[in-house]
């Protein structure tokens, strides 16, 4: 199926540090409307890419959410494959600064003058901050609680405009010019000058879908304001309830802990991912989060997830 | 089967330049008494490790032989994984000297206080150059003909010693001091003076079995000398026959090629690989080598070849 035009997260890689015979390391693809905003990027990313058949030319913008090596490894030969393959538009990455370095280092020795732009946006704010807007997508930084800087991401489809009444405009038959305005939230002034409410002749556009993206971090209540209302949020569950003081001390989450974020920002439903190659029985993290915030979910690898209300 | 005594190659990736549906980029683990000799290290090659099963634990030295990224991209998530799982003997890495900064960059970002010591050995002489020798194996590197300064490899058991013959033994029942003597190759003089000339007494040990490592290379009647009489030759075949043109201005071979170097270097078996996403039909570069030189073999992923006579 081409998901393409919905608005959908595929799962790349959900293992955490380290990958396993079934898991690869971080990576998902988000995409909207034909554009793929893909989210960290662990070693093996495009290998991922070509066994879900997902094209690469669709990757416009990548996020890069802390420089750990199990989040940007795989960054260097992606971008070395989109080159080989002759891409010719810019692709943006949004990260903590020195991965510039450490891309540049890569090209530089392996005489790679690129065959498209690379264009650094460097991650720094620590609050909600908007670092990407489109004409359809709008996409914001947050801080996490990890080792290292680390930022999560938000992603809110912009907001439609009011659809008007199909009642008014059989009646009334609006210019061009006045339906743009009534759009926009204007009153509509009838030939009598009798003044008819905005809000009686349109319908309020369907509230934005949005998804939200947490790994790595501790469990941190000031994360809630910035995923708050989400659609979906993915939230990293490195670990199990029972191993609670480990999460704490390497700065991961439990299950528990995910799903506490997730109830407390009202979102639709939660991902779990970024599992611990300790972790045996994934179905055992669901329970543990779903005790807390129903609709909770293991992520997959391969999966498509719409978000959706 | 464990094969970690006999001396056996493993294929990991044997793709060019980019990873297929099925095929991996450039790595191969070769094996003998129990410790591992990791040549190139494209991306994905940890997890291709987990894939078939082979313990980290034994690989003691790695082989970049140049630095294009498919063929050292995933040496650092590799260096990192090994860190995570606690290693501490160390990991001699023989490589293009640039390599060290690229690795150091990363581990500095990434916060990576490596549990062992990494040691680098500069791979720059223009001629077959020892780079090692332990007690059964000696490894040599030596120039081939690319973009960028390239190595190839080769590796040969340790010539054993002569075994002494059983009815000689029996006989003459020698003391300990005289059989190690006899084994170094001196003759042997019994107790009433009578010279016992080492050839009667002796059989020659086994020749030495080797493997020579050829990626990525043009055609060059130069490689003859470095690989001439090995027991099974790895050598790229990039291209087609048809495709000869494209090798040569990429600096790199056809099955044609690599076939010519085996049969004038005098080798035993040649496998080939380093395949271009381009070849959709392997049977006829096997088919292309084979009509120069009969013991041509498609290197397989996940495939052990043993290395004997």
């Amino acid at each position: 199926m081409d998901n393409s035009l919905n608005f959908t997260v595929t799962i790349l890689g959900n293992s955490a540090a380290i990958p396993t015979k079934t898991n690869h390391l971080s990576s998902q693809l988000l995409t909207y409307n034909g554009i793929g905003y893909l989210i960290d990027c662990g070693e093996g990313t495009q290998m991922q890419l070509v066994r879900y058949n997902i094209k690469f030319g669709i990757i416009k913008h990548v996020f890069i959410s802390h420089l750990h090596g199990d989040h940007f490894f795989g960054l260097v030969g992606l971008i070395s494959t989109f080159h080989l393959l002759g891409r010719d538009k810019p692709l943006n990455i949004y990260s903590p600064a020195p991965l510039k370095s450490i891309i540049d280092i890569q090209l530089n020795v392996t005489h790679t003058d690129l065959s498209y732009e690379l264009i650094f946006h460097e991650l720094q704010e620590d609050c909600l901050l908007k670092i990407l807007e489109t004409d359809n997508m709008q996409a914001y930084s947050f801080p996490l609680v990890h080792r290292v800087p680390t930022w999560g991401f938000k992603f809110i489809q912009r907001a439609k405009q009011k659809r008007i009444k199909k009642s008014f405009v059989e009646e009334y038959k609006p210019s061009v010019s006045n339906i743009l305005k009534i759009k926009e939230g204007h009153d509509y002034e009838d030939t009598n000058g009798k003044i008819i409410p905005n809000s009686d002749i349109t319908i309020p556009p369907p509230k934005p879908l949005s998804y939200a993206y947490c790994s790595d971090t501790k469990f941190d209540k000031s994360i809630i304001e910035y995923v708050k209302n989400s659609t979906l949020l993915y939230h990293e569950a490195t670990f199990e309830n029972s191993m609670q003081q480990r999460a704490n001390d390497k700065f991961h989450s439990t299950a528990r802990d995910a799903a506490v974020i997730a109830k407390e920002a009202n979102v639709s439903q939660l991902l779990l991912g970024h599992f611990s190659a300790r972790i045996k029985d994934l179905d055992k993290l669901k329970k543990e989060a779903s005790e807390i915030f129903k609709p909770s979910f293991i992520s997959e690898e391969g999966k498509d997830y719409k978000i959706s209300h």
